[in-house]
């Protein structure tokens, strides 16, 4: 088929033909420049490796490790010109550092090859991101505790099905969090560990012939050890997947509190004041504040587990070792991680932020009869009824309160003792919503003896 | 908490603080930009119809119409400067208009709201994508009907499991996929038919008392109809999605494709040869030719399911009407738009391309016995046997000619008649791979009278 | 490797060794069985054309079609056997029949095969469950209109970012869904119109070189017509994709009026009250009512969007024609068909039965200075100021307003005029919620009026 | 609205009006009931340690832990009636066992609620699958030790882009997979570490006023200590999401490893022969083997990941604590568990069985080249060139073989000293596979070597 027929083919948009085509399917580095600096510093200790093991000269090898420093600061200037004729971040560095140092460039790419390249590079980038969102949630961790700590016998309403359940503390729901940000943070701590090995020297697929020295090079890396098996080592792309799950479960519980803060929000709630930084207000309407980073926090679960999904797809069926469809890893982390890092950092911000207000938490945490399980646990614990007789007994004196309009707390004995005798002046104690959340002294209860205590605890783990 | 404390918790990426963080992750100038032609003629819409209806002056509004054109003209000039302190789009070409033309600028805005702005502009630019994606896919079934007519009678095995079962011809496996595609294209029809209502005019949420003509723009920006309700207008994506929902289906399809390609192109099966266009080579191994663009494709499903997944989530039990989470929604639509249109082009270069090898697609539609089906079938239509005893029968011969090392029609008349004596001499004629498509004529079936008679409806609709 | 030996691998679960784990993962009745009723009738059909094109006799069409009869009412009144080692739904049927009627059965299966039967089969189910969806969607879109109709002019908020933006009606409200699901209708529709084609008679993907009538089956069996391509017809499952698409979308509509109800129906909104029957209590508060109904509403674009993920995922990269692989499209129609229509089932009850809280909902209305935008627009239309100026002096007579604790319309006509000298009474027409939603008169606003128009149509198009 | 006018709504399927719609979406024991086992070894320990701390006596505690077994011991045997109006499985044991003990069964509920008692049954439930994927990941890494210490140094292709690329061991390619399923296994028992702590004594959501030991119940069960925060006991379903992350990703590398096998199977590949047990075969095609359970193994990828995105959309955004959207949490955690652990047994057994064609894989090795790779390496090595000049040699080479028809090795040495006059008679020792392959001996390489050294590691560690 003739050029010309087939031009008429693509239509407006790759007017230019089948070579245009090609290359914007094909070529990489549009995106995988941002792996410059992992590449150099890659291909550093890959030269050293080689001199020290007698494979190319020292020379050489200084050469070529001074040639790519020169090259990583002139990315990192802005002043290198990226190529899409050259495809990749790998072959814009070695072709530039052929014209700053001749000869000895074509030495470096001895005993390797792009596979275990980039698979190298990208694990070096995925490292540094699972480092970054643990720093990320342990600053998210320091603003809830300190939530949680300015506010460790606040009480406010434990919901269930968004319905008033039982009064809580302020600082109980704070440290929910801090428990589910530690393990988003022990997840990636898990990840990190789990891919930190060197798959550089596996070359194509197959290994090499060269006397080369894994161990030096995957030290030199920061890794644990290098990869036992080099077809698993340019194959498998389970460390990104295994980076977008956790960044996925953080992003879910992220979606959590920022729905929370949304609705806290609301003018029937005004659980909470969000700072002006972190909120958008209207011309016309002094008033509003409308919580946009809450809702951007929220919507962001998607399209980090987007990339997920579209991650594993990718995967899904490749026959070993590299197929062109890896190619597809690097933007969908890219731009989960870039995500989650803004996430992080912009929840950050509101929680610290944001201004608990008491008065319609205490207020909200009150109403509809939210110490009932209080009374009837008293039933129990004092009177000696079985636990579903208590409950009975409890649901009568609710009813007898709410006919006459008031609370638990404002019934009478006499009334109290009309439905069940042996009720006691004792149990006026555990109606007051402060002395309900007090009595939860359970191990992880809601009381602030307890909350406190997971205060300390949290700031001797975040330093 | 002080501006320096809570600079500290940002960690490196995001030192600047709270402001930045806001920016990064309130800003959408950054990809919104996009919409610049669709925002420009919509609010050259909406102008006119303003004056139309005696709202604003005929005056103002050719003010502002022209101011347009130049600020359009601007951007695909590559003169504008974006700001991000402008949020959006939208603000960054109104606030351009009012440098340009003064005052008018500030009545373009009446009557309307940048929530329904936002949903016309996306409308806008989603009905293009189907549009471009309906061309890409005709391109793509123009290659593959040019195939087909090609290769109408040329024999290739059909595949069950990936293992051989009977002989089909190239044109009918070429003509699946132009059916495949042409529901694909379907699909995008109905998409672009259903969301062709104009959500303008809705304004904030609840519609305007301004008197304006809703039909005007509708009519001027090439839709059929306003939208209904104006909630509705400025709450829902669904168009978006369905757009996902059917480029992943597509995408699904070209994976598939793309997936025989790659099989096909192996050393071990050699039914195609692709052009060196859409192939990388090797520098050492010149015979290798990689099929990374059907690699490439076979991904891109990944991304853009993934796209689809992100948007549903987003979505997901937000309370109308407009919450700032819908802002996700342009990035994944964007880039699983741009995967996709590639996709098509770069599949159709390849199919235009490819060199089918008939003498090693016929070859292989012969081993396996692939017409003992024929056979069977022969016995029941010529010899009355019931279908599971005319079964019973094929099993027979064919273990006698595995035994012999020889195909079926390579057995002997006495042969056939030693396991059912009423064979006769008619049976051969079903036994080679031609008699066996060419006996396969039911509406539909592979016989090459069929397949060019599909070839013929194809290119009448096709144009 | 010895039965013994490899015995002792498979653990616990399989102990009993190979067999049991081929049997366990191959074998698709335990699902397939929801198809009796589509694969009899296939059969039914598929016999009728194989006598009227003179393929088998009529009497054996009769003792099959009768026989078939047979079978279908065995199942249906729960006396069938279904037998693991027969696989599947064909297989269980077919042998049942060979009982019943002997040798006749062994030619129903003549000039089709398990393929294009499967495929005929789940098209069937599927595109009654278009239809299934259709009526669902119906119902609950005629719950809503008579919601919308009842509360035609009651005033609620507006919200965006569930801040209060803007007074809205009750009845608009309503229909801003009433649209949306009846576009969720219409893809069912398309969806179903573009399955209705019959991959009968494709045999095992090659067509039949038996003289069969494709039309004739399709149209007993409703169909618009035979497919045209028998590979495609054997291969594909986009029909199965669409119609996953559709429910995902249409579910994602379902969680967010859910998410609203959920809200609605906390004491912090007290909104609406839902009835007890979609509701669950506490027996001891027994003013508790949790919404759970909803919120597992909510829960359903879950495993909806899962399972077409699923199936999108489980059909990437397949080689045509037919791979097992494809035996798993079934479980996850079946789950997300039944999620769908127990969720807008739900949904049309606590629609039907649940209560706006007319009191609650105007009080919120008029709260935040809801009508700024209308003093804003107000200022535009009658003193002719440009719509940015028109918001500077609206933001000054809030922050007036605020300052002085009362609403908008409590300020004086001279307050109001010291910041613009040209405001008249006229003013206070636009300054109320009720005056406010009535002004919204453009076409799909928020005015009782418009709601009145679109609610008659509606009821007009539902019947 | 009258119930005679809402029935009218529901259609069809739920003509029983809305009580049986709401039991439909409401009752949980349709599925719950799997968790019969864990939700009365939960009981059993609470009721022993309410015993231990004096909260209820010690002939209570001991009726019901008696009474609890004999509850177990029915439902093991099948003779225990569920029903649905007692909606769960907490419900429906605690009823039963109210049957038989009488009064104290009051007394078990005491300071808990079935929002701790699910959590900690469905914690128990998915800890025991995380054990059951590592046993059965152990297994499957056995049968593939198994098989590559048996062809340690076989040859084969090693592919890229399905293309011959260099030759490596069937061993090598073996002990990648023990790799890929090492890290699964690895993930599971950090999943496994990380959602090992009970929510026992969390109660409702804010714990309890009972001094429970938390600690007691913690052991009894196998938990490593009780979790901190009761709001997040109730509240959070990461574990079960990590699982399914790690089995997405555990299954994602089963459908490589399945789509090799099928691939391999091919009459084009015949690589491997796979088990009459594993296979399907055709009743008239005696030689074919369809490769059914490789399919349904690649296939399961898609609903495993299908679960996890199902319940990643369930959890989004909901606000503490316990909201109903959460019991859409069991089927497909359920779901998933058993199509990973079938998969995971069907892969072993087929593995097991499978036999290596050596004659074709070590043909196949040999073709395209192959060894082009070792022939410029040695060129680096042996002549001191660079790499990239060795490059540009052995190009020359190679096309001099593929003009002569013949292999590398067939070429003269004279005919390569006119390529480069460097070139010994040494070279011949890298241009076999055999050769090839037994001289990557990097660490990881694929040399019979070093495949023996990680088959001996991986015994060890396997036990």
């Amino acid at each position: 088929m003739s050029d010309s027929t087939s031009n008429r083919m693509w239509g407006g948009r790759f007017a230019e033909g089948p070579d245009a085509i090609m290359e914007a399917i094909n070529a990489s580095i549009g995106f995988d420049q941002r792996l410059a600096a992992q590449d150099i510093t890659g291909s550093r200790a890959h030269a050293a490796m080689l001199a020290a093991c007698g494979i190319i000269s020292d020379s050489d090898a200084q050469a070529i490790r001074e040639g790519l420093l020169t090259v990583l600061s002139e990315i990192e200037a802005g002043r290198f010109s990226f190529s899409t004729a050259l495809e990749d971040i790998h072959m814009n560095v070695e072709a530039r550092l052929k014209e700053l140092i001749g000869e000895p460039a074509g030495r470096l790419h001895t005993a390797r090859s792009r596979n275990d390249q980039v698979a190298t590079d990208f694990r070096l980038w995925v490292r540094d991101q699972c480092d970054a969102a643990i720093t990320g949630l342990e600053a998210l961790q320091r603003a809830l505790v300190a939530q949680a700590e300015a506010g460790a016998d606040w009480v406010m309403p434990g919901f269930t099905h968004l319905q008033t359940a039982q009064p809580v503390t302020w600082g109980h729901h704070m440290m929910a969090y801090v428990e589910m940000f530690g393990r988003d943070a022990a997840r990636m701590r898990d990840a990190r560990a789990r891919m930190n090995e060197s798959p550089l020297g596996a070359a194509a697929l197959a290994g090499t012939s060269f006397p080369i020295d894994r161990e030096m090079t995957a030290q030199a890396l920061g890794f644990d050890r290098p990869m036992a098996n080099s077809l698993d080592a340019v194959s498998d792309r389970d460390f990104a997947l295994e980076f977008l799950s956790s960044a996925t479960i953080c992003a879910m519980h992220l979606s959590r509190l920022a729905e929370e803060l949304v609705i806290w929000s609301s003018a029937q709630f005004r659980f909470v004041a969000l700072s002006d930084r972190f909120s958008t207000g209207s011309s016309i309407m002094p008033q509003k504040k409308n919580p946009d980073a809450a809702e951007l926090i929220r919507a962001k679960v998607g399209r980090i587990l987007g990339a997920q999904v579209g991650l594993t797809m990718v995967m899904k069926g490749l026959p070993l070792a590299y197929s062109k469809d890896m190619q597809e890893d690097k933007e969908q982390v890219f731009d989960a991680a870039d995500s989650l890092m803004l996430a992080l950092a912009a929840m950050t911000g509101m929680v610290s932020d944001m201004t608990a207000n008491r008065t319609a938490l205490e207020a909200a945490a009150g109403s509809g009869f939210s110490t009932a399980t209080d009374l009837a646990d008293w039933l129990v614990r004092a009177l000696g009824l079985p636990f579903r007789e208590a409950h009975h007994v409890t649901g009568a004196l609710v009813r007898m309160a709410e006919t006459q309009g008031c609370d638990l707390h404002e019934l009478e004995l006499g009334q109290m003792q009309s439905v069940h005798s042996g009720i006691t002046a004792d149990v006026y104690d555990v109606l007051g919503v402060h002395n309900s959340v007090a009595s939860r002294i359970s191990y992880g209860g809601t009381a602030p003896v307890r909350v406190r205590e997971q205060v300390a605890r949290w700031k001797g783990l975040l330093g």
